[in-house]
């Protein structure tokens, strides 16, 4: 598959652009005009720059209000697109996107259109130029991408033919099976986007909202797999217009882009082998007339790539927090009943263990980094450990999706991980868990043996239940994309809750057997501002962390008000809940009061719904991270989303009484 | 009128929030449940914080899920309402809102609503609360206000009234005007919203981007009539659920709440007089039946305070910039063709003139600033002087808005300027203009004489054409509503603009005559993070101002190609224009090519619409400003904003420059 992308994508300068698109690894590029006509380069030196840095430059877009016009109106729009072809010569570019009349068009006569789009043809024949029609969504009479085509076929002209966009046609729900019959040779140009589905006017929708492939709720795999059918060969390339990525860094939006097309190319080969398994089970259950039997794997003119094939994640194998002050840490975990595992044979580093959950201390600098000590580095979540088949297989994955590796000191005879750095900084580890939940590099740590068999006997349902990071705002989506991709976890729909600092945007990203529950929060914008994720900078105007920074680890176990008991009974620091909360739980609910009474008795927090209760409780804030315990009763799925107001507002009351504190 | 609003506007604790709403000067507030439920203030402690504040408790909210539904459902709804009610009454709070169903209703029967309404009704007086039943615009049976309304009247119950909010009913585009008719006493409470018109679903319209009175384009001032004439009395409360207030800062947003009420008292004042005045001319040119005559204006049991009257201002008396550094906006100034007219006789202030155009430059430290030397404070637009009718009217409304005032050092004798802050800090000065277009306060520079006479000859028609201020992005409704309510600016729909960081939004203020022409730049986010408003911060990790926080003062001229000749020879730095602008100039506009080469010759640069021409060019950027020339031919009212974006690009290229010189 020949990849592109439109440099409306990005941000900066249009060299900026070109250089970015190069390194990310794209074939080519679509020049939006706007980038040309603000750029110092005159189209030689765009030309040259395109060739030195092996970019081909496909598509020259867009030009805009030419079809269904009057006479005098066609004249002026053939005199400006001669100005184009001749601008697109000196480029060297031969393909030119026309959108369909949204502005001037005032005659809706298929006929007069197909004879308006036969003079443009003619002309741009002239100069070599092929007209790639494409129906806007919003346009004024062509608004469907049928009927574009059709336009095109009736024009019957070899330098006239069709764009099909995927923003345009899946925002309209049109249906995307009908391409598979188009004659390829008429389709000249394919642009992919993606969007979350909203309910808004089309064009502001497109406008602001679009993303890369995988970060939205688009059929794309679909589309694309009726686009290879068609027979389709030419560049399948971006176009996203988004009000972040217009912003963000150009050369890490590429490379996020980038990324976005290899992901959708994988799925789209898996979306055709899918379905024509599906046609093929219909042929061999005598669905259809012909003959039964099992063809050989079609193959189409357009190459598929695939990846590495990876089986989600079964579960988290550890959490990491680093830290220079390790104390409050270490209190607060041996509070909730870990147990300490001793520290690593090599390195500045702890594990605490409870049944199957491991957290480590980690108290060495990051990779590059400042040491942890003078002045410690508060305490943040630092790396996560997934378990997967085969630890090789999936950092090859990962890597080819353009993951970038983290190296990680290794002595001989140590575990080496395979890990990359998430989008927020997060290093991510690949790992192999032993069948009976134990990991084999625990070995590495105290006296060499096993963790305390105490430990597994009196938890043995302890896991990680979830991983709440904490996401800067412009890679967000970035992020979503990233998890999608590389380690095969499903987005599910986001969810909005109040803090006393704005609304806290949470995006659950699972595994099917919910073996991994990762939350992704977006903090409201102001306490964002000048922090870097994974430090904890201050309130504006006073020390200590900020509310849209804290992150979280929450264990799950069987008995949550045990667990509860026991903290409280070792001193724990429990995030105490108001006795508003309780009247409401009860006004809410209708407990049975003996219940209601331990529940506020532990600083405990509840949520029931069709499929199950759920009980938690959250303990202090050290630096910028914190503890859930959970309990999950029946099928029960969610986070007790409706507590989390109450657990933002304490946490920030918190956070102020300390900084009012002299 | 009683003024009030929800605590959900704001950001905070439930304390923060009502002290903020004490100093802003609210008459009571509504009690967000979620903030009472997170606050670990008991019901008596809100109550005795209430009291001590100044503040009524005015409405309890809000109850969900109550109408609609079966006869099982509706036993736990009382539950779960007699425990509100007992709250309230802890709280000692008497009315309650309640929302029509949109989760649980199941069934559309209006007999069986009823009844169930006239059950709750009966449970509130019990406990001395009244219900105020609103519509919420997608309720799934009821979500019109008149439909609540004949609801309440069916029920007939003393404890049952409805809630008219301006949002549910303008959002459905409902006919205000048979509010006039209900009757008042079962009109409960009144709460108002303002929004822009968007294309989208009502609920996140309603949820994330409401705005205060003024800030948005709905017509509040004839809802608020017609509420009025209906002879209520109660609280006019804002219920405003905005993304951003929910995370500025509380006392700031609860001034911008209040100051939206004291504004839309006095439209809504003015509504009633126009339409009374209207209804009357009719009257007296007989459209109607009735006798001629003018009635004594009518009075209505709301009293509707009035504010100091003001016309709109008639033009820009000057523009001011503030540096520690003069000498490059001493070159510009002279090179464009300005006259130095003296230094103040007591103050470190300069005074340039070109026509009527005067621009000040001011050494002096801010108010309670640092000395704008050591280091040198780079040039940033600080005040902005407008030509008002009356200096002290205008001051005194501006005061009564809450505009912060600004201190001013004077010597006797010297010219007192009324001034205040707008909410980007910016000081905005009344000034009076002599009808020839002199100034008074001009004498207090050089040798006291008027501005050079030759000045003035050469450059009649010369004045300052627009401002255009960057905001920050967290004040920009703000900032709409202060520059509409206190200088009667009126707000015009907004533009986007691209730029290699990201959209800009350009939001135009203006005067009716067009004297006063004011530019709101909202720059995209990453460029404003970590910077404060009239300092010039770094692009990230580079020394110098951001693209974001680049300002310029505009000044119109009559002759634009012979100003630029003249600035030419005087070594002018123009913003240079790419020769790319020049072949899209072309291909759009088929220039006759004398005319496109004098504008590629000199940088200028050229838009043309339906009404008619505009030329204009850029200076270069001195600290974050610059200035721009601009000639308007025929009736051009825009500013050019096809262009913007070649502006911004090579702005943009040239800090890049800049940041990576050695």
């Amino acid at each position: 598959m020949r990849t592109g992308i439109a440099t409306v994508c990005l941000a900066g300068t249009l060299r900026e652009k070109m250089q970015a698109c190069a390194v990310a690894g794209f074939d080519g590029i679509e020049i939006f005009e706007q980038d040309l006509v603000t750029s110092p380069l005159s189209p030689e030196d765009v030309r040259k720059l395109a060739a030195d840095l092996g970019l081909t430059l496909d598509l020259y877009q867009p030009f805009r209000d030419f079809d269904s016009v009057p006479e005098d109106l066609l004249a002026a729009n053939l005199r400006r697109a001669d100005a184009k072809f001749r601008l697109m010569s000196r480029l060297g570019m031969d393909t030119m996107l026309l959108c369909s009349n949204v502005g001037t068009a005032t005659i809706d006569d298929d006929e007069l259109r197909a004879t308006q789009l036969a003079r443009l043809a003619d002309l741009a024949g002239e100069h070599g130029v092929r007209i790639a029609y494409e129906a806007l969504a919003w346009g004024k009479y062509v608004n469907d991408y049928e009927h574009a085509h059709r336009l095109v076929g009736i024009v019957d002209h070899p330098n006239l033919g069709t764009c099909l966009d995927s923003f345009h046609i899946l925002s309209r729900d049109w249906d995307t099976a009908p391409i598979e019959v188009f004659n390829p040779e008429k389709i000249f140009f394919v642009q992919v986007a993606d969007a979350p589905k909203l309910s808004m006017d089309v064009l502001s929708w497109s406008r602001h909202y679009r993303v890369f492939p995988g970060e939205g709720q688009f059929e794309l795999a679909k589309f694309m797999g009726h686009v290879v059918r068609a027979g389709y060969t030419g560049p399948v390339s971006l176009e996203v217009f988004n009000d972040v990525f217009r912003q963000s860094d150009v050369e890490r939006t590429a490379v996020d882009a980038m990324r976005s097309l290899i992901w959708l190319e994988e799925q789209s080969a898996a979306w055709l082998e899918a379905s024509q398994a599906l046609a093929e089970g219909e042929v061999a259950s005598g669905v259809t007339g012909q003959a039964p039997g099992a063809p050989a794997r079609r193959r189409y003119p357009m190459e598929l790539a695939t990846l590495p094939r990876v089986a989600e994640p079964a579960g988290f194998n550890f959490a990491e927090v680093r830290t220079g002050d390790t104390a409050g840490l270490e209190t607060l975990l041996g509070q909730l009943g870990f147990a300490f595992n001793g520290r690593h044979r090599t390195k500045d580093v702890q594990l605490w263990t409870m049944g199957h959950a491991r957290v480590i201390i980690n108290e060495e600098p990051p990779a590059g980094g400042q040491p942890t000590s003078a002045p410690a580095i508060p305490a943040a979540i630092s790396a996560v450990g997934f378990d997967v088949d085969s630890p090789v297989i999936a950092a090859a994955r990962a890597q080819q999706l353009k993951a970038p590796a983290v190296p990680r000191k290794s002595q001989a005879n140590e575990e080496i991980f395979q890990g990359f750095a998430a989008p927020d900084s997060t290093e991510i580890f690949l790992c192999q868990g032993n069948p009976d939940g134990t990991a084999a590099w625990t070995r590495e740590f105290g006296d060499g043996l096993d963790q305390p068999a105490a430990d597994r006997a009196a938890n043995p349902g302890a896991v990680i239940d979830h991983v709440n990071l904490a996401q800067p705002w412009q890679h967000f989506d970035e992020a979503v994309l990233f998890y999608t991709s590389a380690l095969a976890l499903e987005p599910q729909p986001f969810a909005e809750v109040a803090s006393p600092t704005g609304l806290v945007r949470s995006q659950v990203m699972l595994t099917q057997d919910r073996g991994v529950r990762l939350v992704l929060n977006l903090a409201p914008l102001i306490q964002q501002e000048g922090t870097t994720p994974g430090t904890a900078a201050g309130i504006v105007g006073t020390p200590g962390p900020r509310p849209g920074y804290q992150e979280h680890i929450a264990f799950a176990v069987d008995d949550l008000v045990a667990t509860a008991r026991a903290a409280r009974d070792r001193g724990l620091d429990f995030l105490q809940i108001p006795a508003n909360y309780y009247e409401d739980l009860d006004a809410r609910f209708a407990l049975e009061p003996d219940f209601l009474a331990t529940l506020r008795d532990l600083n405990l927090l509840y949520d029931r719904d069709a499929d199950g209760e759920f009980l938690h409780f959250y303990t202090a804030t050290v630096g910028s991270v914190f503890f859930e315990m959970v309990e999950r009763r029946g099928a029960y799925d969610g986070y007790g989303a409706p507590n989390a107001p109450v657990r933002h507002a304490v946490q920030y009351d918190h956070l102020h009484q300390l900084a009012r504190r002299p």
